[in-house]
């Protein structure tokens, strides 16, 4: 099998959404004369009298944050879901629309303004997941919020406007698509099999070992059959777990460690602050048996051939399938060789 | 309705894809400190002896671009689809993949490098719309090609890699993701109401006016209701066709207005030459009786308020749903303004 895949444009299916994407794995050659991204490996310092999430300072609204000393949390000054907005519908022929509520808020990882996941310990880490599950807790037994999603936008060609540490949790009423997706594979697969989609999958990935990246006690660290991004990559719990609540403390360090193993290796493969986009997928906080779930990370990187030149996901793409030229068993003997 | 709309979140439905899409129009306030993108205002030269898309000059597979005086068409030398590779499948467990084969090619649509759809006659641009009525019919009849996806993507931002004015062809034996659902949605209502579900939705459009950016006898141009990108339009053929096949000349012509009036009102917004990704949705080359099909032309482009700013479509987008913050109706507004 591996060789005609390692030669000839082909599709791979993602059993968590229900899709194809396309691997060109021939590509790989074709020259760049497109656009370079900027790179700054510039040192920053520890403290930043004007970053708005450093220990201290005031933010936009006035507000000033403490010293903290570890993580800290707050409501998003501009966020893209509100709790108090009226409920509303527009069913109107073809136009379709209804009101969505939720919570915002940022999550700064370390009061040091120089760190990324990838310089801080896994012990430092292992405070972030606990963060997580107190707001995955708190956030989700609002009656208001069905989905929570944990995400961090890492380095600015990923939009991300400070390179303070943090991520993101967006809450809200109603599940978002790409959960709604996973929502749907999996429960299918779990009232068919009676076993978790993942957790089975996983089993095969452990058995044939190329797109395994690392693993410990509690965690794998693998290139999932269809990824998309260049260098994406997916922290999954080796036990069937729906959510991160589900984690003692052990296997929070566990967990943390995983995110350590890959942040860190991910910075050796073209030798810079390595920009991604990840993400938490788990249960649904909407009060129904969500057995079927399986938590799992997502790490969505664009960088392609070297520190400046990313994958663009643009015409065929967006109006097509996603599209990939190396593949991913390639591209997982890389990371691991640099773990 | 239009209120409510305006000032809090909310969520619309794309009746082509069956998804959803998260509008926060009270986020449009948000300062922004990110990245910005390189802007190149340069009037470039007619010709350029480095291009490898000008008439006369040598691409890197040493063929050499006749002296073309319209529009010119060849098979793309780092395609990501072959037609010759091999069939094959993988069907090992949770590993599921499929070979595909298909044809890219690359059509430039001037001889002119300096110029842009923006800057041509529609009397010029029809001759592009010709090519690919040309295109879609050979490689539809192509037993291999079931699906034939016309694109553009203009820009260094867009991944284009070459400023010569050109776009791709890339036709598949499959369908992919997006036109799969498009196919889904459009086929259902249509067996359920017996009209199609564009028209249907032309004809609301039409009667509302706010979403309206021009018209003339043949199509319409608009922001549809569930659009995602910040100044997103499509156009619509008025009348029922499923391919751009249906299209006769004096058709063809309006087309060419059509796309020559939004690029040319593009172009203002931002006083740029207006990045995007375009594409052609239209009925597949299966043989199947695809009247159901209504085809139309869509518009993504990423720029968000200023020629440097564009909107990142990073973590809750990849991990949720597309989230935008300027409402179609303010967007539809400003381009219309500037026709
Ligand atoms: O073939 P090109 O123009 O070099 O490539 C561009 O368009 C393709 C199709 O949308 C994308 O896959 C590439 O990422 C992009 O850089
Ligand atoms: O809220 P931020 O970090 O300023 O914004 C960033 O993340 C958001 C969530 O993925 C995106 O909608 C924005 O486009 C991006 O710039």
């Amino acid at each position: 099998m591996s060789t005609l895949l390692d030669d000839y444009s082909h599709k791979r299916f993602n059993i968590l959404t229900g899709e194809w994407i396309l691997v060109s794995p021939h590509r790989a050659k074709r020259p760049w004369q497109g656009q370079n991204e900027a790179v700054n490996n510039e040192k920053r310092p520890s403290y930043d009298e004007n970053c708005y999430l450093c220990p201290g300072n005031t933010r936009i609204n006035g507000e000033n944050n403490p010293d903290y000393e570890d993580v800290y949390i707050f409501t998003n000054d501009f966020a893209a879901l509100q709790s108090d907005s009226p409920d509303f519908e527009v069913n109107d022929g073809l136009l379709i629309a209804k009101s969505e509520k939720g919570i915002c808020k940022v999550v700064c990882f370390s009061p040091d303004h120089s760190k990324s996941l990838a310089d801080m310990e896994p012990s430092e880490i292992q405070k972030v997941v606990f963060a997580w599950q107190k707001e995955y807790e708190e956030l989700g037994s609002n009656p208001l919020i069905n989905y929570v999603q944990i995400f961090e936008n890492k380095g600015a060609v990923m939009g991300c406007s400070n390179p303070h540490p943090h991520g993101q949790i967006w809450s809200q009423s109603t599940l978002p698509n790409e959960v709604d997706k996973k929502d749907t594979q999996q429960l299918n697969y779990y009232k068919t099999n009676g076993t978790s989609l993942l957790g089975d999958y996983l089993a095969q990935e452990l058995e044939k070992k190329e797109r395994i990246i690392f693993e410990n006690n509690a965690f794998v660290v693998l290139v999932p059959f269809w990824a998309v991004w260049p260098f994406e990559a997916m922290i999954v719990p080796k036990a069937h777990k729906s959510n991160i609540l589900e984690l003692n403390d052990e296997e929070a360090y566990l967990y943390a460690e995983a995110i350590s193993v890959l942040t860190k290796a991910y910075d050796k493969v073209f030798n810079t602050s390595f920009p991604y986009s990840s993400g938490i997928h788990q249960a649904p906080t909407n009060g129904k048996d969500n057995n079927h779930w399986h938590w799992h990370m997502s790490f969505y990187p664009p960088l392609l051939r070297s520190a400046t030149v990313k994958k663009f996901m643009v015409g065929y793409e967006m109006f097509g399938s996603p599209q990939r030229d190396i593949t991913a068993e390639k591209a997982a003997k890389m990371i691991r060789d640099l773990v």
